[in-house]
């Protein structure tokens, strides 16, 4: 098949023949088809999903940017998108009834079976963030007193349902349905069939709360060698499974978020396919907050004016401090994002960060001070501008990684995500400091620059 | 327990009481434990580490930044380094091993059994980033001929050993070593011990080639529901098993590094109990190429510098210029990571991307150019200074996200990677472009503007 071969999806969406249809993606590299599904018209790809056989819509949807699977099954009957949602894994179908507008996930809901509506209810009531949101809630357990026979015959008998359960462990709970224990399927193998589950379970097990945040459960999971562990409300009822790839997921997707964030994309994703409005839009609600930023920074060039009139050589080096500043600044906000993420460093810890950041701010500084001064003299011919230059840019390095180190600190603790606000902040208060140091000492030296 | 009991754990290092520190590690949740042990000088990180039962020691070297792990088994004497890393799942153990100087790898493989330094050693030759660097060469495998019976007496005389495998399937080769299918453990319960394993095995597995790209790891993973799938060589030989979970946290990694790399930490991850010069070096590389650049953007302003003596006013827009088309293209550079992640992008596609950053950039830089404009008119009291700067201003947002969106495709295209380069590469080119465009009007109309 040509490498290119996705491109003619649209053409076999035209035929409108389901089983031509399915044959072609079926034909189609995974990679392949998530692009050549990604690439189609909101309405082509409505009616691709429409078409196919529920099973198969569901598994491309896994691949697909999240604002498209929205999109999509917003639009669709919702007797046809309850049969998609319900081929999809608990808590990937409650993010994404999640993300429906309310009515819309009202009646997809209404389309399920009661129990399936009620445990999708349960999961998206969790923030995405925290273990509750995180968990499936296909689980295997059985009371304590069970006889490894019986549990045995209950997977032979419900094999078919379980399938979709990618079942690691059993779990064990008394009458009330309270974790006691873990079980192996190696020890179902290994035992004779009268044991009680009770006698070769692992007891004490490790679980999870399920308003464990990202970061604890990360940390657990470093913690264990286990890929799943039971999450158990306060009482200890077993609520569901928590899969380390699904924190690893999610981790993932919140690194490239704060990307995204520190970028200037906000309010979700951009995708190329989407309305062109829209792209624009969102990218001007951060751009035109920044031109606010930029004029109050720019307002310290204006107050001066007249130093610059006198010594305009000043006007090439602003520029060049604004842009090295705001480098070393994100750099120490770079530094910081990483240790909050790996925990080695708390929230509380500003007067530590700020002290690590002088040091290094302060060597920093000297280097691409004189550097930047020597550039200076050598370009006016004036040995004072280029000491001008170079020291506001060395004490404004250090200002900067302090703030950078810190802002992000500061922020977490105010409940702001550092993602998003930490840039903004830092590059205003370091471009009017900075532009405040260079223009203040050519004023008082004057007569030694002109 | 107080919260800030980790606090102590010099103190209890010092005791050099093996039995209380072990006790006193049990006792702190795991991310104090992480914060605690990240937080030692180095010398008693060692310390700590050859004191331990070399599992525990394994378990808290899982939750450590990479730089510290490498730096306390360099330092340890190879028979104690050997036995924590031999305690360590072989995937993580050839990570470790891979990141010490050859001589102190030697030495630690020198001291491990046979059969696991072959396998420490074949996994570290692979790279990081594809499917053998991430695979496990722990693996159940049995030949075709094998009777159920057989499996499960194997499972149950070797349960011990097999503990650490987290294992979820079993695999079936010919006697060449060639894999055949996949057993799941369920099929083993449910099937009388007579019964051969081809016979109840899957056929035709998926499985990933040991070559396989990240990219294609994370594709390949979107389309199944298993956890782990089997590695073969291009002769399907097994080689081992790739776990889901190995290539989330990957890409997790990859995305940290990412972050870290557009905001210039480059050389690996940078921690603040880092030595000083260390952590002043590695930024000041970055920062001294980004100085170079600056200089060479500013030398347009220098070449301009009788039309800014003339009008002065336009200093104090040449930093939001610079600074606007650079949030601008930084948004585009985030928009196609993000697709090229997604897999909603391919390298080739420059054109198209272009042309989609086209009509994005003309009405952002119409509403900047604008704004900015209208600035400029207020504050100068010129209206062509206003048209001068808002002109300049559209024009350059429109080359910023169009270089911005097409830049890590090319970067992509030619290995070089662009979550480093693209960054420094867009704001020296738009901030020339924008110093050059606004100067060279300016030039051009100066006798509206005096």
């Amino acid at each position: 098949m040509s490498e290119e071969t996705w491109r003619d999806l649209p053409d076999v969406i035209e035929t409108a023949d389901r089983e031509a249809l399915e044959r072609f993606l079926d034909g189609l590299a995974p990679d392949d088809r998530t692009l050549a599904v990604s690439r189609l018209p909101e309405s082509s790809r409505e009616l691709l999903l429409e078409t196919i056989d529920p099973e198969e819509a569901a598994e491309i949807i896994e691949g697909l940017p999240d604002a498209q699977v929205t999109e999509a099954i917003e639009h669709m009957p919702a007797e046809l998108a309850a049969r998609i949602v319900e081929e999809l894994p608990s808590h990937h179908a409650a993010d994404v009834v999640g993300d429906l507008r309310l009515e819309s996930a009202e009646a997809i809901l209404c389309e399920l079976t009661p129990a399936d509506a009620v445990d999708i209810r349960a999961l998206s009531e969790y923030e995405d963030d925290v273990c509750g949101g995180l968990m499936a809630s296909e689980k295997l357990s059985y009371d304590a007193t069970t006889p490894v026979g019986d549990v045995v015959a209950d997977l032979q008998s419900n094999a078919d349902r379980y399938k979709n359960y990618d079942v690691q462990y059993v779990y064990v709970t008394d009458t009330a349905g309270r974790l006691e224990g873990v079980l192996f399927l190696r020890s179902l193998l290994l035992t004779p069939p009268w044991t009680l589950i009770s006698e070769i379970m692992l007891t004490e097990p490790r679980y999870a709360l399920d308003t464990a945040t990202i970061e604890e459960l990360h940390a657990l999971f470093d913690s264990i060698s286990f890929s799943a562990i039971p999450v158990v409300d306060e009482q200890r009822h077993l609520l569901g499974v928590l899969r380390r790839s699904a924190v690893e997921r999610r981790r993932a997707a919140r690194s490239d978020r704060d990307y995204r964030l520190t970028q200037g994309i906000v309010g979700g994703e951009e995708l190329r396919t989407m309305p062109l409005i829209t792209r624009a839009r969102r990218r001007l609600s951060w751009l035109s907050v920044n031109v606010v930023l930029n004029v109050i920074a720019a307002s310290v060039i204006a107050a001066n004016e007249e130093t610059l009139q006198q010594v305009i050589a000043l006007a090439v080096f602003l520029p060049i401090l604004s842009d090295m500043s705001g480098c070393s600044g994100n750099q120490a906000v770079a530094v910081t994002m990483r240790e909050l993420s790996l925990g080695v460093v708390r929230p509380t810890e500003i007067v530590r960060t700020a002290l690590k950041e002088v040091s290094v701010g302060a060597i920093n500084g000297l280097c691409l001070g004189l550097l930047v001064g020597a550039a200076a003299w050598a370009y006016s011919g004036i040995p004072w501008l280029g000491a001008v230059v170079g020291i506001a840019l060395m004490l404004n390095t250090i200002l900067a990684v302090i703030i950078g180190g810190c802002v992000p600190l500061v922020l977490k603790r105010f409940g702001v995500d550092p993602a998003l606000a930490s840039g903004p902040l830092l590059t205003t208060v370091t471009d009017m400091c900075g532009f405040f140091l260079v223009l203040t000492f050519a004023s008082a030296l004057i007569d030694k620059l002109v």
